[in-house]
């Protein structure tokens, strides 16, 4: 019986190790790959050794930087004394996205998750108290998804955060806009009503 | 707003190059490898370098090969009179994973698909007739998938190849081993009816 060359093997392998890449997505990538133009596969082979190369974590808030600080930590019309936490770097992300958000952040790198062998440890939890004991930041805001992990994560986080001194707060939770209420879910529907506001 | 370092923004581009890969799995899989241990990214774009430098296509059957030819078409054990025709490499390892197939290959590079643009001129369509009259082949066996475009690309090589002497047959449609005949469909148990067999 023949098989791939090594290689190829060795690409489909490659492939494998991506999370959520099975082995016959990985298989079928690999394919697509060898019949791509050569200079194609080159460039995205150097990309992936520039990103290795050149991207660090940030030393303040633990986001992607090229130097030793990131450009949001580096930006002195930030606001540093609101810092919002987040899991990872697409959360910090999206609400750069939304172009109001005038503080800095901090990303955990992760959420509790002790199934996961995820603990404070694994997380950058101390490197947030060492921040919030700098005696800057006035708030933190817990920016966690709003699932068991993410809820369990807060807990942790304000149980640590408050005896500190920190005004500490989560982003509100309801319907989301444009969504309908008929479709919301029971436990959304419920948030957005314990939470409802004056108008 | 801040986004994400240039380094970063490459990479997440080159991953969304890959079929199958929006810009949100992009996302996910960039941040997983700047997470990783640098190695193991350095390794995974050296085996992407590695095949686009050492891997070609067999000159005789455009299977993968390291050399001119694939160690199948190398094989001077293989029958030479028979060859399965596939569209791509992916069906041909199926086959030898089967481990009783005794003939050599043709890897066609895909069906036709005029939708696509897909024409006979895309395919290795003139290299199969090229084999065939070179005067070895008495049997081409058609192993493309029983789909539409499958069939149409079978019925278009049947008519290419039977005025050159050479039989012409398709692997036997109908039900799979293990398979109930209650969840087969339609068109499956009419094809597996009337290929029904003497026992």
């Amino acid at each position: 019986m023949a098989g791939y060359p090594r290689a190829v093997a060795r690409l489909v392998e490659a492939l494998e190790r991506l999370p959520g890449i099975g082995p016959k997505s990985a298989q079928r990538l690999a394919l697509w790959m060898l019949r791509q133009p050569s200079e194609r596969v080159t460039a995205m082979a150097q990309a992936f050794l520039d990103a290795v190369t050149q991207v660090h974590l940030c030393e303040v808030c633990g986001f992607f930087a090229e130097t030793d600080r990131c450009t949001i930590c580096a930006d002195p019309r930030r606001e540093a004394q609101l810092v919002c936490v987040v899991a990872d770097a697409r959360e910090l992300l999206a609400i750069e996205q939304t172009g109001q958000f005038p503080g800095l952040y901090h990303v955990l790198g992760g959420v509790l998750s002790p199934l996961d062998g995820i603990g404070p440890e694994e997380l950058s939890v101390a490197g947030l108290l060492d921040r919030v004991g700098g005696g800057t930041i006035g708030e933190t805001i817990l920016a966690l998804n709003p699932t068991p992990e993410g809820d369990t994560t807060a807990a942790y986080l304000a149980r640590l955060l408050k005896p500190r001194g920190v005004r500490v707060t989560r982003p509100a939770m309801g319907l989301p806009v444009g969504g309908e209420l008929s479709y919301a879910d029971k436990v959304t529907l419920e948030r957005a009503l314990a939470g409802r506001q004056e108008l």
